[in-house]
């Protein structure tokens, strides 16, 4: 998918709202159980609920791989969906992978090709061959870690270097790699205070905010500072969408409470 | 395993040698492609045939996902093959993980307990709750990436921070967290002169050390370094051991190869 098919998607929809597919079993409402691939039913019945509210959808790799094969095939069935049944929907792999550049290139295939995900998360701690082998594709994105929504994301990220702070430094460094336009920064919601600062270095490209919702980030605070003319944001929010049920109505209750976030989002947009 | 049982290992095959099952279906002889899984039939050769002469094995995750299922099944099938046959030897994930804390669980659950990896890789820019749940594990380790082999690791690893630089920070501030004493860290062969400014934040610690062979990494360079009376390091080697043959022969020429750099060991040992 292209930045303005992303662009159109959200003027369309009123909405910046990504949903994360981090399904855990012990979660989910016990009817499905029963069912052959229950994280699959599951995915599947939020998806056909909420897609008309979300423009993205991301499901974390850690979630899938703690089932093994089975989370591996629910994983595979989810993006492949998605592809066919809402290829207008911008898909995420949150899979914050990195590694040399020939290693790379092999996680870019398995997610971009094979899988065939729109964007995937990357960290960005071994540098410019460790990340260009995912810009090389064409109409496909990658989001770098640059300021993470948890505690330790102050550990190193905000730590002083000779110009500015790490996470700056590596949104100054990553401008300067081969096909940067393809990039795409992850900014946690839970630092509102941060998006000014960092909108003076990446202007115009997208960032992708998780930390709204169960992690308490602020979503008036994040578009104070964050939001640019094409919006500029996707907004995750993962727990308190798809696990705002319990019973056999859950995708009920996951469409209400993402129709919030939406007339919330719709409201902020100026429509 | 302990610690304990890893030196025992080291002391007993007179080697510190880890040989890196990264496996590319364009690079194993052709007559394996006929096979029902050829990645783990060359993977099981490759061991057979080297098991006496390595203390580690160490599957990156990459060149697996890449082949979806059928490379997960691979890599079950190999960890499961090697835990079964040779429970002495010590196992690495190589899959540089690191997420939030309650997904990092996830991670450390999938590779841990229902994969019985002795080892994982984790990446530290997401700081202290992104590695803890991986420390948790008791007789399990966390290989934390430090200073990496790859080009790309001096964009930001060696970029000075207030105190040192932030390789250093790395390794003073993970010293820090919950049991600690289940860290061995990621420090590249490419950078020999940077093991003694290691070996005096970590004197004890294992490091694992990439970049021998094929990325032109100097063994006794990193040794007159890096070198502890408990040895405290864990040499890798990946395509120059795995792909020293392409015929039939192949696994007696990954021995070789293997037993080369064993011996090259054994002298530095002092045996």
């Amino acid at each position: 998918m292209n930045r303005q098919e992303l662009i159109d998607q959200i003027q369309q929809k009123k909405s910046f709202l990504c949903i994360g597919l981090d399904v855990d079993l012990a979660k989910i409402p016990t009817h499905l159980l029963s069912e052959e691939d229950p994280i699959f039913e599951f995915n599947k019945q939020i998806i056909d609920a909420t897609h008309q509210l979300a423009v993205a959808y991301k499901p974390n790799t850690a979630f899938y791989e703690a089932y093994g094969i089975k989370g591996w095939l629910a994983l595979e069935k989810t993006i492949n969906y998605i592809n066919a049944k809402y290829p207008e929907i911008f898909t995420i792999a949150d899979a914050k992978r990195g590694d040399i550049g020939n290693t790379s290139s092999r996680y870019a295939k398995a997610f971009f090709e094979d899988l065939n995900f729109d964007a995937i998360t990357v960290a960005p701690y071994m540098g410019k061959d460790s990340v260009e082998p995912f810009l090389d594709f064409e109409n496909k994105n990658t989001i770098l870690l640059t300021l993470t929504s948890n505690k330790g994301g102050m550990d190193f990220q905000t730590l002083k270097t000779p110009e500015n702070e790490l996470y700056k430094s590596v949104l100054k460094t990553s401008l300067t790699w081969k096909n940067a336009d393809n990039l795409m920064f992850v900014v946690g919601a839970t630092r509102p205070e941060y998006f000014k600062e960092i909108r003076k270095i990446v202007p115009n490209h997208f960032l992708l905010v998780p930390g709204i919702g169960a992690q308490g980030g602020d979503l008036q605070g994040v578009c104070k500072f964050g939001l640019t003319k094409e919006c500029g944001l996707l907004i995750n929010s993962s727990r308190s969408i798809i696990y705002a049920g319990k019973e056999k109505d859950f995708a009920l209750k996951a469409q209400q409470e993402a129709l919030k976030i939406q007339q919330e989002m719709k409201t902020i947009l100026g429509y």
